[in-house]
């Protein structure tokens, strides 16, 4: 009799102590592992079942790790990554006139957001990010980066009315946009937006046609929305009505809607983004460091609105860090509240992954580990003297660690980024198993304390 | 001829790319060296001129490295660290009844506040922090942390109105704060505080006390003042004014004063914050978190008050990370200003450093790296994907690195902390050498287009 046989054969089996799934919401499964198979997750279960079923090529025993679905950056221009620093500290017209506009009539081309892409990819995919969602001047190019960091993108066919060295009208950038489409239509990774750059570069016929594309082809609307209060005015001015009414009138307000920043509300912007399901993408760093403001995403969250989490660019960032995010949009949230109990860290884990994967109309493949869906997953160590000690897992993630505690990073079922030898630094006078020891100690004694 | 003997023997050479003294202002070396001799900065040269001046015992070269003043936390209670994580996201009142204190309650004793320390040293010391304004029971137990860590400590002689398991009334709490300060009183890097610990939990006759002991002793007087809105109107009930007038009338108010929180803030108790150069600690990320609210620091720099920045304790923020602070900072305030301009990179490491050093009463010995000044000494590896490309090094410590990339720390002349072998991961499809090729190449081109 050969045991083996009744098994099935996977590609990998990664053990860890815990296991977020997100979905279901709030289940924390502990010493529990995944098998992983083309590409997709065929099993969840208990570390000492897992081998009585499947036989694994690579097996991961990941000890004082958890693992979470992969990451995703629902707004980003990786493109912009060479402009991070470039231009600090000073204030908005003066920073995109004298720094991010002459830079790009001067460099912008193929190989410049190529690079910028990897850069850009790279720091992402050591985050734990598995899926991005762009915008930038020759899109192609953030695609081949995307291909060769081995990450999920969807590429947004960006769109203006105004001529740059990208495309030199509204018809071009589509034609060209449409072409990229269907050049990577058979990829597992890539899927397209399309990508109008805002209410005040796109054009009234310009914003129908893309209406008509998004439902014709199903792609989601990846837009710039009410980010400032001066947008909202400029559109009042010129329109007679704030943007997001326009918006209404021209059929863009559709659950197909990623609205990012959403910054400028007021209730009625929020009702009509309510009752048109629209989803809105909260870049909180972004926001602040532009002195754009605050977004009302605990209104948004009360309507029971689509919150997704974006770094925006590394030029208004400038960190690529959906860890920041996290924890600075559950921050500020309790803040805006009054309530030290607004946005909890699982809201803030959700936002990061399931939230995003429903805003690209992706949540029946991607934002969650559950048997069937593709195997985006992140693993990060626990075991580090930042996020000691550890009673509650989801808690740490999002308030205490920082993106250098992941360490495996799985997209579509492939290892595209490891840190080996991952190692603690050396003090003259504290021995980290000492501090190990004495945390696990007390953790045990104040564990009755414990928030449930 | 013998050229070594024309030569001063010293401890250290630590040679780097870039070097920001922080005094004088805004000041950035580039490929400058820094020769430290028993504890003390004897020398900094241009790299190529000190090895004609200075023969080392050990030599450290840091290539891609900034050399920075150690980092202050001008607010912490090391010893809640065993408490992080154990109660997030709940109510304050909750947190406080239902945790806090009955886990304080339980355990606080001196081993507790000791262990709990042990572990906030070792965070503090690998993120770059040499030295660390602390408030808490036992501050025994916090000192003797801070020696075996070899890190320079402000031990703060807590006192309350209320019998705890520490002491039984002002008195007690007085007596053997006192008698800590005096075991301490030859030590090279304990030095004390007298910490009341609230308006709240503090009466008239013990501030009276604390007023003339720090006059005759010439402490700093550390306490949390205006925390929170409901602190301000429990007073004006009990006291019939405000918590700072209170102090005012007490003689609290004083430049020996570091008031830590001030999110409660109208224009006169600002008016008397100026007029009595109180220095104030900002805790962005705790006041965040308890839903405290933002404080206003334009508001508190334009009127020239010396701002420090303080973690508070891992129950509150949980990260004992300056870095995250110093970002923190500098983001609200450009919201809070509606100016991308305000708190710009270098006011926030002036924060961390300098200032958090003259609210101690310490600047002539600390917070910068001068010549005849104390080594408190930071290196960052700036070669990182994280924080490529570099156009300005200070802009990147702010807003892109964290602290992961600090690689050594030293503590009056001491090397305490280092990161040996800093691997970065390993991506399937990315080549680290082909990014830090391509950045390079850009960051040529770019570097015209940035902002002075």
């Amino acid at each position: 009799m050969n045991a083996i046989a009744d098994k099935q054969f996977v590609d990998y089996i990664i053990e860890a102590d815990w296991l977020a799934p997100v979905v279901p919401q709030r289940q924390l499964l502990e010493q529990h592992a995944i098998a992983v198979q083309d590409g997709v997750i065929v099993a969840i279960q208990p570390k000492n079942e897992i081998h009585r079923h499947f036989h694994a090529a690579q097996q991961l025993e990941l000890d004082g790790h958890i693992l979470i679905p992969g990451l995703i950056n629902l707004h980003t221009h990786l493109g912009m990554s060479m402009m991070r620093g470039l231009a600090d500290d000073v204030a908005l017209m003066q920073w995109l006139q004298q720094h991010i506009w002459p830079v790009e009539q001067s460099f912008v081309a193929e190989r410049f957001v190529r690079d910028g892409a990897l850069l850009g990819c790279a720091e992402l995919l050591q985050s734990g990010v598995t899926c991005f969602n762009d915008m930038y001047f020759f899109p192609q190019a953030t695609a081949e980066a995307a291909i060769q960091s081995g990450m999920r993108a969807y590429i947004g066919l960006v769109v203006m009315d105004f001529p740059t060295k990208y495309a030199h009208d509204a018809d071009d950038y589509l034609a060209k946009g449409l072409a990229i489409r269907d050049e990577w239509r058979d990829s597992d990774l890539i899927r397209a937006t399309l990508a109008p750059h805002a209410p005040y570069t796109v054009g009234d016929k310009t914003f129908e046609q893309i209406v008509t594309y998004a439902e014709q082809l199903d792609l989601p609307i990846h837009l710039h929305l009410h980010e400032t209060q001066q947008e909202v005015e400029e559109s009042l001015t010129k329109f007679g009505v704030r943007p997001i009414e326009r918006m209404r009138q021209l059929g863009v307000l559709d659950p197909r809607l990623i609205a990012v920043h959403s910054v400028a509300m007021n209730e009625q912007d929020l009702d009509l983004m309510q009752s048109h399901r629209v989803n809105v993408c909260h870049c909180p760093s972004s926001n602040l460091k532009l002195a754009s403001g605050i977004a009302p995403i605990s209104a948004m969250l009360k309507r029971d609105l689509n919150v997704g989490l974006g770094t925006d660019s590394s030029a208004s960032n400038n960190r690529l860090d959906i860890w920041t995010e996290m924890r600075t949009a559950a921050l500020l949230a309790k803040a805006q509240q009054q309530d030290a109990a607004a946005l909890p860290a699982w809201q803030a884990l959700e936002m990061a992954t399931i939230h995003a994967a429903r805003a690209l109309n992706a949540d029946s493949s991607i934002g969650s580990l559950e048997v069937g869906k593709r195997a985006d997953i992140c693993a990060v160590n626990l075991q580090h003297i930042n996020s000691m000690p550890c009673y509650d897992p989801i808690s740490q993630l999002v308030y205490a660690c920082g993106r250098e505690q992941v360490t495996h990073v799985l997209v579509d079922g492939e290892l595209q980024y490891q840190k080996l030898s991952f190692q603690p630094g050396v003090y003259a006078g504290i021995e980290p198993t000492e501090i190990k020891e004495i945390v696990q100690l007390w953790q045990a004694k104040l564990k009755p304390f414990k928030a449930m």
